[in-house]
C-alpha cells in the first residue's frame, strides 16, 4: 500500500461562497451534469426590499471534488462515472497492462499501489473513437453530456446546443470529446468554435523539481480555477506514475507529449529516438488514460531549413528534438511516415490527436513566418488523413503573435485545417514583459478566441522564467478564464454575457457580497474591498471607498430614476426631444418653461 | 516652513538596473530630451564571445529623478526646464495667485510652505496653446522635445518623426502636446494616433483616505513605472495642497477633473454648483499648472433619459454631477452654455480639453448605446468650437466594451470628433473579475490602442472594489504598459518592435541579466527566476528549470545551425525544394540519398 496523500483535500471539498454543486439529468439516470449555482441577495433600495434575485449558474470544472456528498480519496483516484457507458457499447475488451518498461526503470521511487486496475481496448476492428459514433448517427453519452453542460444559463430558451447539434460537430471534424476509454473518471466536455471557449493549464515536474503528490496538488488547484483541460508536461522522473495518479484524478481531460516520455527513455538523446519506443509509449499511455496526445509529425526535414534565419529558431521543445533527430538521421520524421500507424492506436482507445507546432514563432519576430504556415499545411493534411480513420484531431498554434498577426493564424487555420479546432498558446503579443507574459498573452489570448479559437492553453507569470507554483497556475488560469470568457462574448455564445449582467447588477445595486460571489475570484475580491473598508457594515453600504458616502455616481442615477418615475416619463420624451433638435451650440442659459411642461 | 519630506527618495533616484539616463541634445542647449540606455552583454558562444550587442534604448518618463547629478528636493520640486521657453516667447506676464477660497478653507491643514510661486498667464489678447502656435507655423520647443522624444530606437533611420511633424499634427488636432505655462517642471511629450501610446495613471486621495506626501509618493512611483501623464482625482481634503505639490514634482502632464473641486466648494451638493463657482477653480487650477482639464460639456440634458433604461445608468462621477444638476434645475449643462468662456480661460495657459465621457457605459451590457454615442457627437461639434479658439483637445472614452463593439468606437471617435486624439479608459472587455480588471482592460487598452487610441487611461487591480496601493498602481502599469506597447507594434510604430526583438534575441542566447534588464520589471522577472534556480551560476548557464541542464531546445537549435554551417547550406537548399515538392504523405522511411547530396 502506498503512504497515505499528503494533499489537504479540505481545501478543495469546499465549494465557492454562496455555490453550491447542481446536477442536471440527462435523458437516463446515468447522465448527470455538473454545474455551480451561486445564490444572490435581494435588491434593497431604501431600506426596502425591491426583488429578488435569482441564482446564477456557472460552468464547473472541479469535478466531484465540490460534492458534498462524495468522499474524496486520492489514492483510490474519483468515480469512474463513464464506466458502464463504454462497457455497455460492447465494442472493448478487457486487457492487461503493457508496462514492462516504466516498471524496470521506476521500480525504487514508485509511489503507486502495486494493483494498477486493468485497462480497456477496441475489439479487433472496431473503432471507439467518438468521432466514429458520430459518423455513424450514434448519440453518445458524452455527446449529450457536454451538450447540456454546454447550456450555462439554464433561463435563456434560445440556446439551441442540443446533443445532436454536438454528433454533428464531431462528425463533421469541427469539434471533438476528448474522452479515452480508459479514462472513465473523466466528466466529458466539448472542444470546437461553436461552443465555450475552453482553457488549457499546463502542469508537471521537471528533472531539476519532482514530487508526484505536488502534481496531483496543482491538478486539484487547475480544476478549481477553472481548467478545462489539463496536460501533463511532466519531464523528470518517475513519469508513469505521475501520470497515473494524475489521470485517476482528474474530472478534466489529459493530455501529454509523449516525445518527452520518449527522450527519457533513450537518455536524452534526440538521435537515439525511434518509431519502436515512441510506439511502446503511446500504446502505454493511452492504455493509462490519456486523452490527446500532443503529436509533432508536421515537422517535416524540408522545412527545419526554414528557421535558420529565425531570430528565435525553433523553440517547441517537441518540435526540436524531431528536428535534431531528422537532421542527425538524414530522414523524414518518423512521427510523419508512420502517421497511419499512430492513427490506428488512436482509435482504439479514442485518443484525440493534438496536432503539435513544432515550429511555432518564438518571439514576435518569427510570427507568421514561412516555416510556420509550412507546417500548417502539413497539419492540414494529417488532419484529413486522421479523418479518413475517424480519429478526433485539433491543431495546435502559437506562441508569440503581435496583435495585427493574430487573425491571418486563425483563418489559415480554418482554411487549411477545415475547421478542426484549433488549440493555442496564448499568443503572447509582445517580447518585453517577462513576469508578466499571463499578460501579454491573456491579450492574444482574448483576440485570437474572439476569431474562433477553441482551446487557449495558459501561460503563467513564470514563463520564460521558472516553474510556477500554485500562485502562478491559480493566476495563469485567471487571466485565461478572462480572455475565454471576453472571447465567447465577442463571438456570441449565447449564454456568455448572462454571468457579466448578473454581477454588473449586483454592482450597480451595492450587493457587495454578490459582486464578491459572481466574480472568477470571490476571495480576492473581497479581501481587496476589506482592506479600504474593513467594516461589515461597509458590505450593505450604498457607497465605496472611491467616492466615500457623501457622493457616489451611482446614487446619483438611481436619485435620477426615481425622479423619473415621480414626474413621470412624459417630461422625458420632451427632454429627449430636445436634446435632438438642439443641435447648434447656444451660449445662453435656458429657461425651463422651454422644454418641461407643467 | 513646512516639515521635511518623508518619501524615500532613494528609491526612485536609483535607475534600473545596468541603465543609465540620456540626453539628447535638440537645436538649442537648452533642449535635452532624457531617455534611458539599458547595457547589454556580449553573445556567447561555446565559452567563445561571439559579438557584442548595443546598448538599447528607452523611452524615458522618470524625469530627473533618476538624472544621477540632479540633487532632488520634494519640498522644493523640480527644476523648471521649460522657464525661459516660455518667458522668451514675450506673450506672458506674471501675476500673483487666485487663492483666496482655498486659503480660507484650508489653512488649518495646509501643508504648503507659505510662499507660493508667482504664476503667469497670457498678456490680453494672446493665445498660449501650441495650437494657436502650430497653426501659425511655429515650432516650439515643446514640439522639437516631444519630436525627439519619440524616436526611441537610435539605429532605425527611417523614422520620421521631425519637429515639422509634430507642428503639422498639433495644427490639424490630430495631435496635443499637454504643457500649461505654469507647468515648468514638465518634460513635454505629444499624444496623438501617429505617435507612441500614451499611458496615464489616476491618482489622488478620497474622503476615506487622505494624505498628501502618500499621493506625492504615488506620483513618483508611477513616473518610474512608465505613466506618460497623471491625474489627480482626488476628492477629499487639502485639495489645493495635494496639487501643488504633485504638479511641482511631476516631469508629465497632470490632468484634473475639476467639478471634483467645484463639489466640494458647494458641501457636496450638485444642485448647488454653478459656473461662477467652477470657474473659479478653472483659474485657480489653470495658474497651479494643471495641463488638462476633464469637461463633461457633453452631457446635455435632452440625452440624460437615455441612460435610463440602462443595466449601469450613469457611472461617471463627473456625469452624475451634472446630469444631478440639470435635472434639479431643468437647464441644460453649465459646461455646455458656458463652453465658449471656458475656451477663453484654457488658451489663456494652455490647458487641454479632455472632453469627459460623462455618459460612459459602466458595463458591457450598456456599451454602444444611444446615451453614449449622442455624448459623442456633441464633443464632436465642441471640439470643432475649440480648434476655433486654437485650444487643444483630446476626447474621452469608455469605460466597459466586449472586444466586437471595440472598433466601432475607435471609427466614430475619428470620424465625428475629426481625428482628435482618443483617450480611453480600458475598455474592460468582461464584467466578471473584480479584483483582475487590470486585465479585464488591458485586454481591451491593447485593442483599443490598435486602431488609434492614443492614450490608454489604466485600470488597478483594485477598480470598482477599494483604492490604489502603491503595489496595484504598478500592476495597473506595467498591465497598460503592454497593452500601448503592443498596440504600438500592431500599428507598426517604426521603434517599437525594436525593444522585443533585443529582448527575444537575449533569451535566445541565455543572456539572462540582459533578458531581465530589457524587460519592463528587472526586478520582477529575476525573483521569478531565481525562485527556482538561485545559484549566481545559473545566470550563465545556457538552460533553464523549464526543460533542465540536460535538454533544451533552443541548444538544438543552436546545433541546428552549426551543423549547418558545417555541411554548407547547399544541402539545406535541396532539403527545402524537397519539402515543397513532396505534397502528398507518403508513408515509407526515405533514404538520405534521395535529397542529400554528398
Amino acid at each position: 500500500m502506498a503512504s497515505k496523500s499528503k494533499i489537504d483535500i479540505s481545501e478543495y471539498s469546499k465549494n465557492f461562497p454562496k455555490s453550491k454543486k447542481h446536477y442536471t439529468k440527462g435523458s437516463s439516470n446515468h447522465i448527470n451534469v455538473p454545474s455551480r449555482v451561486i445564490e444572490q441577495s435581494p435588491t434593497i433600495i431604501d431600506g426596502k426590499k425591491k426583488q429578488n434575485n435569482k441564482p446564477i449558474y456557472v460552468y464547473d470544472t472541479t469535478g466531484l471534488y465540490t460534492d458534498e456528498n462524495y468522499e474524496v480519496d486520492i489514492l483510490k483516484g474519483l468515480r469512474p462515472i463513464r464506466e458502464n457507458w463504454i462497457l455497455n457499447r460492447g465494442d472493448v475488451v478487457s486487457s492487461k497492462r503493457n508496462k514492462k518498461i516504466w516498471r524496470t526503470k521506476n521500480k525504487k521511487n514508485s509511489q503507486i499501489d502495486g494493483k494498477l486496475k486493468d485497462v480497456v481496448v477496441a475489439k479487433p476492428n472496431q473503432n471507439v473513437s467518438q468521432m466514429h459514433y458520430a459518423k455513424n448517427g450514434i448519440i453518445t453519452e458524452e455527446m449529450e453530456f457536454a451538450a447540456i453542460r454546454e447550456n450555462v444559463n439554464p433561463n435563456n430558451t434560445s440556446i439551441n446546443i442540443t446533443p445532436e447539434f454536438v454528433r454533428d460537430e464531431i462528425a463533421s471534424g469541427r469539434a471533438i470529446i476528448p474522452s479515452n476509454i480508459n479514462h472513465p473518471e473523466l466528466e466529458p466536455m466539448v472542444i470546437g468554435k461553436n461552443f465555450l471557449t475552453k482553457v488549457n493549464a499546463n502542469i508537471g515536474n521537471s528533472p531539476v523539481k519532482s514530487d508526484i503528490e505536488e502534481e496531483v496538488d496543482k491538478l486539484l488547484w487547475a480544476v478549481r480555477w477553472g481548467a478545462d483541460t489539463v496536460m501533463d508536461l511532466s519531464t523528470g522522473k518517475n513519469l508513469y506514475e505521475t501520470r497515473e495518479r494524475i489521470i485517476r484524478n482528474s474530472p478534466v481531460p489529459i493530455g501529454t507529449v509523449p516525445i518527452y516520455e520518449a527522450l527519457e527513455r533513450v537518455n536524452g538523446k534526440p538521435e537515439d529516438l525511434d518509431y519502436e519506443v515512441f510506439r511502446q509509449i503511446l500504446i502505454e499511455q493511452a492504455e493509462q488514460g490519456v486523452d490527446y496526445f500532443t503529436i509533432h509529425s508536421g515537422v517535416r526535414l524540408g522545412y527545419i531549413p526554414k528557421t535558420m534565419d529565425r531570430l528565435t529558431g525553433i523553440v517547441s521543445r517537441g518540435g526540436s528534438i524531431i528536428a535534431k533527430w531528422c537532421l542527425a538521421h538524414h530522414k523524414e520524421n518518423f512521427l510523419y511516415t508512420n502517421f497511419d500507424d499512430i492513427c490506428q492506436i488512436m482509435k482504439s482507445y479514442n485518443v484525440c490527436f493534438s496536432l503539435g507546432d513544432g515550429l511555432r514563432p518564438g518571439s514576435i519576430s518569427d510570427a507568421n513566418d514561412d516555416a510556420q504556415f509550412s507546417e500548417l499545411e502539413t497539419l492540414g493534411e494529417l488532419t484529413k488523413y486522421s479523418w479518413q480513420h475517424d480519429v478526433q484531431v485539433m491543431i495546435e498554434g502559437p506562441g508569440h503573435v503581435p496583435i495585427h498577426k493574430i487573425k491571418e493564424n486563425v483563418i489559415k487555420e480554418q482554411e487549411i485545417c477545415m475547421d478542426a479546432p484549433f488549440y493555442t498558446l496564448g499568443p503572447l503579443v509582445t517580447d518585453i514583459a517577462p513576469g508578466y507574459d499571463h499578460i501579454t498573452s491573456a491579450i492574444g489570448a482574448a483576440n485570437i478566441g474572439s476569431f474562433g479559437t477553441s482551446v487557449l492553453c495558459y501561460v503563467t507569470p513564470k514563463e520564460h522564467l521558472g516553474l510556477p507554483n500554485k500562485d502562478d497556475v491559480k493566476d495563469g488560469l485567471i487571466a485565461y478564464k478572462i480572455a475565454a470568457h471576453a472571447a465567447d462574448i465577442s463571438k456570441g455564445h449565447p449564454s456568455a454575457q448572462y454571468r457579466d449582467d448578473a454581477l454588473s447588477k449586483a454592482r450597480f445595486e451595492f450587493r457587495w457580497e454578490d459582486q464578491f460571489n459572481l466574480g472568477l475570484d470571490p476571495y480576492k475580491s473581497r479581501d481587496m474591498h476589506d482592506e479600504t473598508l474593513p467594516q461589515e457594515s461597509a458590505k450593505v453600504a450604498h457607497f465605496c471607498s472611491m467616492c466615500g458616502p457623501h457622493f457616489c455616481s451611482m446614487k446619483i442615477t438611481q436619485d435620477i430614476r426615481d425622479y423619473a418615475n415621480k414626474k413621470g416619463l412624459e417630461d422625458y420624451t420632451v427632454a429627449i426631444n430636445f436634446g435632438l433638435d438642439e443641435k447648434s451650440l447656444e451660449f445662453k442659459k435656458l429657461g425651463k418653461e422651454i422644454y418641461i411642461k407643467k
